[in-house]
């Protein structure tokens, strides 16, 4: 299951059941849970002079796919899943579930919650705090320097559910609140209270979140999106869910 | 012509003069032009359980530069060039020579008509939809959820000759009408009428194409682009274009 | 020092303790400096035929990181610093120390100073000019073409120490001037006078650059950076800059 052209250092552990594709390098002190599957060309355990501790874990059931470099000193609860050619640099803690999408970029020292999603080309500064079950969608980028270049560094907290949508940029410090909606192309620079939608450059004030409306005709608010997109969670998320948003009324 | 490092699956089809270049995979049942030239680094064919068909085809005297990824399920006509590390995933059919610029990402799910070029960092998302002769620069995204995370998928339509400058956000299903240009940095919600030219976040109207001059000091305007940029294209067309825009005085 | 997975082509020369990773291709005519690390899976002196030279150098004491694609016709100072998976096209020609992001693309023909830093995924088009002591970051692209598509190429010229934040693009043939700052997510039609801060779309100006105070209720200002920010710069650079900004009163 390790393809005979890939490399793999020192004190390496490997689960049960894992591949690692063609051309791809183990570096050393690398844990590898059950049933992963690492593509080809792919740097797992970088090493790094910054990292906190030399070794990178990586949970069960995962999928890293190709060209992908993930640094030493960071910890993925089960079923992490990248697309390709993601970069994540030392001293990120994630929870289960993590999906970071193709080309995305976190810059380390970032911690992660549970189910958390970054679609393609997410830029995550370092001392970036994710909770659970957010969003953020392409070309997004969460800063970090209040006046660059510094040695001043306020990350950016982006709270359970909430949503950033493509190319929007939040400024060092904020707080995104949750099952808020930061909407396309916005530059944030204030505190977004949770269950509100910002936009704009700079963001402004917009509605409450279930003011939008799905566009099935349905008339039912989009937004705590948990009332509509299940795709991908598990049963037992769901169905909770469906009860907490059906009796609510949204 | 194939690298002794090149990794090649089964049921693959190779036409003459093909190169194949060091480290690279062709996975199984990818079809590969005459003439055709994918760089190192790459992988061909990537299998994908969203695939409609386990084919990729690669038409003739085509380019992939490295590290490029493309998913098994498309088809592209004759003349594909590619920068480094693109991704296209399943289910794109594109005509005759698409040139797609480094680290674009294509979603997958495509279609693409004749003579499109993409500039470094496109990302088409699933549904998008470009007619011939589009150009789409760098850091441009088309989404295509109106209300995201969801299960609701509106791709965007971009018209023959229609260009999209750099850094532009098009939200879903919007539909960017024929010899159009939406300026830089721009968030358009609207759909953009054919010959014109909208700017802004959001968007607005702010004149008409054929209003914009070149700056070479002629007077001449600069859209529809095809009476002065003829790069890259076959002189027949070019020899047709100049007829065209010179007989109506664009 | 050289791994033995390594390409190495013809008329390259390698200095004393350099070390060539995995994978690594190294093309013909390639000068690499005394004890400069190349990653693995790169493309050192990539061959292009708009190379005026068919000739690549790297400094001495550089570090090119990962899946990096380094084009021929190219010099650099010593020095050098790359990300994982930066594009350098060919002719470009770089003073001292430059450290190039994570994904940035330079698409060739550019003139860049010393002591230059670019973060991730920044885009820099042909005929880019950059002073010494420039910052870019995040997402920032340098355009070029006053009418895309055209064949018409006019670059931005980014003075001396000028910073330009995440998510800006600079519009075709405009100066940014000496110690100004170009704020996130903006788009600067106009030129930017030295010492000043421009923001929006389209960029506006704010205020002078000194102004603009540290956060670390120093009442200091945080422009000229060099007079707090000294990190990665040689010791005598960093005295000048402290006699230089202490005597001013900034």
């Amino acid at each position: 299951m390790i393809h005979k052209s890939a490399i793999v250092g020192e004190n390496v552990r490997i689960g049960s059941n894992v591949k690692i594709g063609a051309f791809t390098t183990v570096h050393d002190n690398v844990v590898i849970g059950d049933g992963t599957e690492i593509d080809g060309y792919c740097e797992i355990g970088y090493p790094s002079a910054l990292a906190t501790s030399d070794r990178l874990v990586i949970g069960s059931n995962s999928r890293v796919r190709s060209h992908s470099v993930i640094y030493s000193g960071s910890v993925f609860g089960n079923g992490l899943v990248t697309g390709h050619r993601v970069t994540v640099r030392e001293n990120v803690t994630a929870g289960e579930n993590l999906q970071i999408g193709t080309l995305s970029d976190f810059q380390g020292d970032c911690r992660i919650g549970d189910f958390v999603r970054t679609h393609s080309n997410v830029h995550l500064g370092k001392k970036s705090v994710l909770g659970n079950f957010v969003w953020v969608f392409p070309y997004v980028v969460l800063t970090n320097d209040p006046h660059p270049p510094s040695d001043t560094l306020l990350g950016v907290t982006v709270h359970d559910f909430a949503v950033i949508a493509t190319m929007s940029v939040i400024l060092p410090g904020v707080s995104v609140g949750e099952h808020s909606l930061v909407g396309a192309h916005s530059l944030v620079k204030d505190n977004v209270d949770a269950h509100s939608v910002v936009a704009g450059v700079p963001a402004r004030r917009i509605c409450k979140a279930n003011e939008i409306k799905l566009t099935d005709g349905s008339g039912r608010p989009a937004y705590p999106w948990p009332g509509h997109f299940h795709r991908g969670y598990p049963d037992s998320l769901v169905e909770a869910w469906q009860r907490k948003y059906q009796e609510s009324g949204n």
